[in-house]
C-alpha cells in the first residue's frame, strides 16, 4: 500500500505538505500539480479514519532533550514552553540522557501519550529516528541539527566557528588549541569545527585539536594534561562549559588568562559572565530557537505551509578572557 | 459518602496505608485494628471499580519541577530517571516555572496522562496542591519540603545552615551578611535561614539579612549595591548560585575573596569547583534524593508500607573562598 510518506518522498516534499494538500490546505501551484499527478499515478486513497483521528487534539506537545544539565537546552525549553502556554498547550518533557536508544523510545512513548506534535532537540538524526517519527505520525520540529525530511531549526555554527577563529587570527595568535567533541554531534563536532578551521586557512597557524566531551570535568582533566606542554597562546572551547573546564585547569596551573593564554567559548551561557575574567563567547539565541519551534509546530498542526529549514544567527561577544598576542 | 481520604484522616495514616489495608497488604497490627474500627463505624465500602482500574499500570511516572535551570533539580532528576529506568518505567517531566498555578495544572495533566505516580519537587505545598493530589488519586512523593499528608524526602537544611553559620563564627567572623530568599520557599527561606541564625546565638554577631531571589543576576545586582557599604568579613549565599552572583560583584568591586571577604554557599553545585577561588559550600545529595524518590514511589505503587518522611544528610566542604578573620 502506498502511504502518505511514500507520496511525500516521490514528490520530494515534507509529509505535512502532502497532508495539507489532501486536506485542501495551502500548497503552491507547482506542488499541487506534482501531487495531483503522483496521487493519480499511484491510485492513492487517504485513510479517512486517520484523518479524522488527527482532528482530535490533546493540546499536549512532547519534547525530547539530550540531557538535563545543559544551559542551551534549558533556555530553549523555556522559550518553547512559554510560547506553547500562550497557545494553551502543555509541554511533556522526556530526557534521553544522550542515548540514541532512549530517544527512539521517547518518540514512541510520546506518540502513545497522544501528543499533538513533537519538538526534538537533536544531536544526530539516524534512520532509526526517521522510522520512529514516521510511526509516530505527528508533526515534528527538529532543533539543532538539519535533516532533509523534517522541519528543522539550526544555528549558524559555521559562522560562529569562523567568528572565533578569525578573531584569534586577527589578534596575532598563531599557535591555537581547540578543545572539541567528536562527530556524533554534527552541529558542534563537525560544522562548528569546520567554521573554526576555515578561519585558519591561508594563515600560518600551528593548530592542535583536542577531543573531549561536553562535560566540564572532562575538559578540565584534558586541559590539566595538555596545557603544561602546549605553546598555544589561544585556546578555543567548543562550548562554554568546555571553556570553563579549561579555565579551572589554567587557574590551577597558574597560567594567567588572558596574559599568558586567551580563552574563548561558544553559547553565551550565563556563567561566562559570572566567572573572572568574563569569557569571550558567541551568543546563540537559544530561547528564540524554542519560541520558533513552538510557532512552527503550531503551524504544522494547523496544516499551514512552513519552510523546511530556518537558520538562526549568532554574535561574537568579546570579553576580558582574550587579548592580542603579546608576542607579535 | 466516606472516601478513602476521609478514612486516612480519621486514622491519622497515609492514604496509601488505607489502600494497602483494603487490598490485604502489609500494615502494622495497631494500624489494622484502628482501621477495622473506623471502616466498621463508617460503614465504608471501597470502590471496586477504582481498585481494579488501579491495577492497570502504564509504567509512566510523572514529575513536576519548579524550574529548568537548577543544578539541584537536574541532579535529582538524573537520579530519579536512572532508578526508574532500572524498573522499566518512563519519566514525563513537566516544568512549573515557579508558578503555583502551573504546578496545580501539571498535577491534573499528569493524572489525565494516566501516570502510575507523581514525584513533586516542591517549593511549598498549599491546600490547592493537596486537593489536586487527592483528585489525581495516584501515589505521590514530595522532594524538598515536608507535609504531614504525603511521603516526603527532605534535606536537613537546619543542619546545613548551622554548619555554615558555626564555621563562620568559629573562624572569628563577627560581621556577617546573609543573602537569602523569602519564606515562600520553606526549606531555603525558613529552615536553612533558621539554622544559620541558630549558630549565631550567644555570640556577638553583627548580622544583616539581604533578601534576593534564586537568580544569579539578582544576587549580583544586590551585592553590587550592598557590598561597598558593608563592613562584613563573611558573606553567606543561601544557594551556590547566589554565592556566584556575589562573587562576580566582589570581583568587579575589587574586593578580594577570601582576603577581604569570605564567601560560602549551599548545594555543592559543580560550578563552585570551577570558579576561582573554589567556593566553600554544603554538599547536598541531590542525585540520591531522586533515587530515593523512585524507590519510595515504586514501593507505594506496589502498596508497601513506607515511612512518611525521610531526611537526607549533608556535608560542609571547606574550600579556598573562606578563611579565618584577619582582624581577630
Amino acid at each position: 500500500m502506498v502511504t502518505i510518506n511514500d507520496i511525500a518522498k516521490m514528490a520530494g516534499v515534507a509529509k505535512s505538505t502532502v497532508s495539507r494538500y489532501l486536506n485542501g490546505g495551502a500548497v503552491s501551484e507547482k506542488t499541487k500539480a506534482k501531487l495531483d499527478e503522483i496521487v493519480a499515478e499511484n491510485d492513492y486513497k487517504p485513510n479517512k479514519f486517520a484523518q479524522s483521528l488527527k482532528a482530535k487534539r490533546t493540546h499536549m506537545v512532547g519534547t525530547i532533550i539530550p540531557r538535563l544539565n545543559s544551559f542551551a537546552t534549558n533556555e530553549a525549553l523555556r522559550g518553547l514552553e512559554n510560547s506553547l502556554r500562550l497557545s494553551k498547550n502543555q509541554l511533556l518533557i522526556t530526557n534521553a540522557d544522550q542515548s540514541r536508544e532512549r530517544e527512539i523510545e521517547a518518540i514512541s512513548t510520546l506518540a502513545k501519550q497522544r501528543v499533538d506534535g513533537i519538538v526534538f532537540f537533536a544531536a544526530a538524526i539516524t534512520p532509526a529516528h526517521v522510522k520512529a517519527f514516521e510511526e509516530a505520525d505527528v508533526p515534528v520540529v527538529i532543533v539543532g541539527q538539519s535533516h532533509p525530511d523534517f522541519h528543522c531549526i539550526i544555528h549558524d555554527d559555521e559562522k560562529a566557528g569562523r567568528s572565533v577563529g578569525a578573531y584569534a587570527v586577527a589578534n596575532g595568535h598563531r599557535n591555537i588549541l581547540v578543545f572539541g567533541v567528536d562527530e556524533s554531534d554534527t552541529a558542534v563536532g563537525v560544522t562548528r569545527r569546520n567554521g573554526i578551521e576555515q578561519a585558519f586557512e591561508g594563515h600560518d597557524i600551528d593548530y592542535t585539536f583536542v577531543k573531549t566531551s561536553f562535560a566540564m570535568k572532562d575538559a578540565y582533566e584534558k586541559a590539566l594534561e595538555i596545557l603544561p606542554q602546549s605553546k598555544a597562546t589561544f585556546v578555543i572551547g567548543a562550548t562554554d562549559n568546555i571553556a570553563i573546564g579549561i579555565m579551572r585547569a589554567a587557574h590551577e596551573l597558574q597560567i594567567e588568562i588572558p596574559n599568558q593564554l586567551s580563552l574563548a567559548g561558544f553559547g553565551g551561557y550565563e556563567i561566562t559572565e559570572a566567572v573572572y575574567p568574563r569569557i569571550t563567547t558567541v551568543h546563540y539565541p537559544f530561547q528564540e530557537s524554542g519560541e520558533l519551534a513552538a510557532k512552527i509546530l503550531m503551524e504544522l498542526i494547523l496544516e499551514k505551509e512552513v519552510d523546511l529549514i530556518q537558520t538562526l544567527d549568532n554574535e561574537l561577544l568579546i570579553r576580558e578572557s582574550t587579548q592580542k598576542n603579546a608576542w607579535t
